[in-house]
């Protein structure tokens, strides 16, 4: 068995995995604050599957952690994780002496793309064999590469950053200091920020207002949508990913946000027969709601170098 | 010994490899023009080798083609080699008979990556560890990600097709039909047409034009350095290559080009620390003038899968 978790800005969800990559339990437990209340966070979501999934303890074989922030390549060091309050932390320093059990962290973005990976390689992206990209929408915009079952993980731990690419020399300042990055258009941060009104879904309430007609809503709700089709694009023409899934806090909104970044995606490709070849609109997906994929990629990070038989995924 | 050919649409660049990686014998000869006299080259250059370089028959394991144009995954069959008068070839079928060892064809910008990357893996990229990305400056723009010494293939063949990613929605028509890409702005051809005035080296004579003060040579030269740089950050934000290696007829500008671009790099980094951080200036470097990479890689064409012994790359 093996556990992975997804520690959230609020909330932490955690799954036990069998051998088989199946999901046998899931709890989730509210997020602590700073680096202590962090690692008290995985002691606690630990403890509550071993007691409400009936996990016996002595069947864990490891323990893996989706983080928020940078994780340092090849370490379990987590820097700059400026939600949870952690400005630095090794995690398995600090919680490997109470589980006895490997510990393994991953960026969460990275892992979610590993869980989205293996629970749609089954649907027909070639049984495994296949690439996928994760992209995140959430307050920035991140994306983690899938291929063959395995991360692509860069020189740097750079893999991914789509969302500081530049599609408009004249378009908004971006908190990186560029203009026009796809996050500075599409990001929930920029946008809110932009929008500058209160409210507790401010991208939703663009959404809503831009339906009303108000146009300053309408001019970032356009530019959401053109900054995530960039993104599809950036990825599919890089890393020719067969599926792009979209994921992250953004994509609350549901069917809303597919059909504008559909729309997109075809007016764009109006003019080009070489980007209608590539047909991206039916090559982009949401992850479910409430779906497992960050915490099921927590616990799967590391496994292929673990063993040597194949780890089936469910 | 295994031989590796780069077929360009004026000649043929052929070397022998010997087990160890190390380049033991190099030719030219022109390319024939349409799908016979391509395949006749290509025995040509075979026949050359065995003769100038004193390459034993009986020693040749196998011949390795780079072609302009798509090579069909998983086949040996070129399409659109328009350069090379060739709408559809399978290449193997055409001389394989004749040598009578396998047969492999790849793209020659990825070819051409791999080659750059075995070329340079002993220059301190990781030893072959670490990933790198050819960006082929021509007619046209495309990309080969190299990791670990393996080509990243992607799902359908687009994997590197970065110079039709817009980074400008106001910018110059491509002639894929969308506005702004970055062969628009940056590829041989594109600026050639923009130029629209007669010479041998029309993106020489604009640099040229450009330091003699024309208006219009400025703004196309600034527009090349503009969509190289933007190639590299696309390269290094998404796949996270620890280099970007410049090969392909435009860099026959050399130091200039050079200097444009790393002037580009540098200062639109000048407001973002992010993009300082990644010191994308340092990771950029040119392939040398007359480099064999292109036929070396070439001859390196699924030589990973043929072998179980590592095939060491001098």
């Amino acid at each position: 068995m093996r556990l992975g978790l997804d520690v959230g800005g609020t909330k932490t969800d955690a799954v036990a995995v069998d051998d088989a990559g199946r999901i046998v339990g899931r709890v989730r437990v509210p997020t602590g604050w700073g680096p202590d209340a962090v690692a008290r966070t995985v002691l606690e979501a630990v403890d509550r599957l071993v007691v409400e999934a009936s996990v016996p303890r002595t069947d864990i074989r490891s323990v893996g952690v989706g983080m928020p922030g940078q994780v340092e390549p090849g370490t379990t060091r987590v820097v700059h994780a400026v939600n949870l309050g952690v400005e630095e932390l090794d995690l398995a320093a600090a919680v490997a002496p109470q589980l006895g059990v490997p510990v393994r962290v991953e960026n969460d973005v990275k892992a979610a793309a590993l869980g989205a990976y293996a629970l749609h390689s089954a649907d027909g992206w070639g049984g495994g064999s296949g690439s996928m990209a994760y992209l995140n929408l959430g307050t920035g915009i991140a994306a983690g590469i899938v291929s063959g079952g395995e991360l692509w993980r860069g020189g740097r731990g750079t893999a991914g950053e789509v969302g500081h690419i530049s599609i408009d020399p004249n378009g908004p300042e971006c908190r990186c200091g560029q203009r026009g990055c796809i996050e500075a258009l599409a990001g929930g941060g920029a946008i809110a920020e932009r929008w500058g009104r209160p409210g507790a879904l401010p991208v939703r309430d663009v959404f809503d207002a831009a339906d009303a007609g108000d146009p300053e809503a309408r001019v970032l709700r356009a530019g959401l949508a053109r900054g995530v089709a960039a993104a599809v694009r950036v990825l599919v023409l890089t890393a020719d990913v067969d599926a792009v899934v979209l994921g992250g806090g953004v994509t609350a909104l549901g069917p809303r946000l597919m059909a504008d970044v559909g729309a997109e995606l075809t007016a764009s490709a109006a003019t080009s027969p070489f980007m209608r070849s590539l047909r991206l609109d039916g090559r982009v997906q949401p992850l479910p709601a409430g779906s497992p994929a960050a915490a099921l990629g927590a616990a799967l990070i590391g496994v292929a170098h673990d063993t040597e038989e194949a780890f089936a995924h469910g």
